[in-house]
């Protein structure tokens, strides 16, 4: 690394240059992402070979991107757009300032300036926006000779050719074939004879996740595209699938953790953006834990006449907000990964609520005993004891059932982990504890 | 579904196999999971056309596979082993009871037998469990027209022929070759000058989650791997890679949570296996919350003095709790997918530190209007607004370090979520409410 800036910084291109050849894109665009220096920045892009510069270009992060575009000639440009996945340029063109996107649009040639229009105008996070439309078309009526010849004249411009859309003239999608299948069949057999019909495809105002979904339930490497008249735009593959169900999964652990999910990475996101999407939760939750305030208010005689027990509030909520989060967070991540389902709900139940009896015994044989033995009060004990294991039964109900409630109202089960379920088990569990309390030691009644 | 099952207990085999023969493999899948009655599942299976009944039968659940194995003769048995992809038989193998693992490896002919016998000796979790070993391979020597026809010949029994390897006579791995590559070349190039040499590979024994990113880092789909000797002995498609990405953030979640993540799914999971996953933690979590009663109880004074103060402990606890997850999981979330690094550790924490103030100077200045309004007390009101502010910039700060730090001594930053957080700064935000308190309300000292 070190080197290669020195071996730049001396001019001495032609070493530097060797050194860049042995590396693959992925790596050339983590070592372009460590220098500090523009110039030598822009030195050692302008160095890599013509062929990868366009790959290593789309691996790169969208602010070095922008580097890159203020800093070569329109002719350069010109050649990288012309190289990039249409794909690609889209989601860098989604990020970028205006005086670039139009500069981008101007290099790219006529053709491909009419396709970078119409993907820019479907909506963020849809099934268009994620598409490539360099799709490999075959006609249903050629054998399998002429197509295997199709496929390798014209497969160089297209992002994968591992399945192969076949459609009429007026682009009506009528199947899909595996490039397998059309190797491993006969010279004289007909593409319309070996193809699938049975087709699972997204039309392109679909939501991303939905897509995603799909590709996880049917082990799809690709899906086709299709507008509201089933004719074929695009296709989706599997990589950019990753990327958003990686997307998918920090949403929904954001709002497991009381955020709102936000587009930019935790790094991009500015301060202000970072504090109102965490500010709502906590106002919310906060004037929920009002109310968990109005229950010791209420019971202040008891926590007067008998002072030990204020120092047993903080362990009895946060265990039983712990064994509450247990329960909702194992719910929610069944539901959204399609092992819990709605129907489950009293198989669910009967589970959680098992497996709160040994958790609570368990807790609760364990305060009793550390308890007798600290404050030498057995009373004490007692009630403390009773209380977590009954705490610990209701915080695990009411932990599986509200994600399930969620999702039944249609709402997001993630809504409903630890915060949420931290909340509303606190003053439960002050409820019990108070009441037990009444019951167990005369004078806190 | 009602239709079928009756036309099934009607007898009407060839009625209901029409209907079948219309479905794809995953959603006859889900049909027969919906089906209770033993003997109507049995039927139904058989009545699945025979070249589908193998993919059918490698998306049943395992406890269906085992129904259907425990069903059907040695022969129908020997028929889908042979039809099943290695890596299918060796996953469903490895959740079945001895006796079913020796009928299915009988009926397997003895070139299979071997390679289950093989693959099951891979560690769990490692990318030998993982590979499947029916890959294609190439000589360099070859020039592009006989590599065409080999692949035409052979690639009906390999489960992706997306890549090729490249090996010598001893199976060394010499270089991999897309088959686009190959397509798109002149029939008379060699492959030996068309395969790329730089390759990115697994050994047998690597774990799983290390593949996974290797996969999402290099937009990869597919991955050879190689043993000790760099000799080729299988390789690793992309769909796998999906499950285990789901499988690694379902136990990152759970350890989110504070459960110890688990092997089996939560509907698959026993009640016992659950209670000992979650007890751990909540001991541990328990006894830390014990020093945060101890705190209370030192200041005992105070809180007699002026009852009011009692009330607001849930909400200052919830509140600087539920701040300080929202700032770990955010950076758990970064540091998982690459976005947050260890050298960030300054932004980082200057990042959190005016996210805190802006979120502090909201939610104090809310209630100390709230409280001055509601209880006519501004001291009151002043020593709970000063203290959330401390304590949501405290909370920010530890939420955002500790993460950071279980990953210096690699550790394992999820650890350091939403349950670790909250005991810790639960603490602290009840330090800062007494002497605050003591500071303003001269009577509480």
């Amino acid at each position: 690394m070190q080197t290669l800036i020195n071996l730049i910084e001396q001019k001495k291109f032609v070493e530097a240059r060797s050194i860049l050849l042995e590396l693959n894109a992925v790596d050339l665009a983590e070592l372009l992402a460590e220098i500090e220096n523009r110039t030598v920045f822009l030195l050692m892009f302008r160095l890599l070979p013509k062929e990868t510069e366009a790959e290593v270009f789309a691996y790169l992060e969208h602010d070095l991107q922008q580097r890159v575009v203020e800093g070569i000639t329109d002719r350069e440009l010109a050649g990288i757009v012309d190289e990039l996945f249409l794909d690609d340029t889209v989601d860098f063109l989604d990020e970028m300032p205006a005086s670039i996107v139009k500069r981008v649009i101007k290099a790219a040639d006529p053709e491909t300036r009419r396709q970078i229009n119409q993907l820019l105008m479907y909506p963020d996070e849809s099934a268009g926006s994620l598409m490539t439309i360099e799709y490999m078309e075959l006609d249903s009526d050629w054998n399998v000779k002429r197509a295997i010849d199709a496929i390798r004249r014209q497969s160089e411009d297209k992002e994968s050719i591992t399945s192969l859309f076949v459609t009429d003239d007026s682009r009506h999608l009528l199947g899909i074939i595996g490039l397998r299948t059309v190797l491993v069949s006969r010279d004289e057999e007909l593409i319309g004879d070996l193809m699938e019909t049975d087709i699972i495809s997204a039309k392109t105002h679909d939501d991303q996740a939905v897509v995603a979904e799909m590709f996880k339930k049917y082990d799809l490497l690709s899906m086709p595209v299709v507008d509201n008249e089933n004719r074929l735009v695009g296709f989706i593959t599997i990589d950019d699938v990753v990327d958003v169900m990686e997307e998918e999964t920090t949403e929904d652990i954001y709002k497991m953790a009381a955020m709102e999910p936000m587009e930019e990475s935790y790094m991009e996101a500015g301060v202000f953006t970072l504090a109102r999407k965490r500010i709502v939760w906590l106002m919310v939750l906060m004037i929920s834990a009002t109310f968990t305030g109005l229950i010791i208010t209420n019971y202040n005689a008891a926590l007067s006449a008998n002072v030990l027990l204020a120092s047993f509030i903080p362990m009895l909520m946060d265990t039983s907000g712990n064994a509450g989060s247990q329960a909702s967070v194992s719910v929610i991540r069944g539901l959204t990964i399609g092992d819990v389902r709605l129907s489950d709900v009293f198989r669910v139940m009967w589970k959680e609520f098992r497996v709160s009896l040994l958790v609570g015994v368990g807790i609760a044989g364990f305060n009793f005993v550390r308890i007798w033995g600290m404050e030498r009060d057995p009373a004490i004990a007692a009630v403390v004891a009773v209380t977590i294991f009954f705490a610990i039964i209701a915080a695990k109900l009411v932990g599986c059932l509200l994600p399930m409630a969620a999702t039944r109202l249609k709402l997001d089960p993630a809504l409903m982990a630890s915060p949420m379920i931290t909340t509303i088990v606190d003053a439960m569990s002050l409820l019990v504890y108070f009441n037990v309390a009444a019951l167990i030691l005369p004078q806190a009644g």
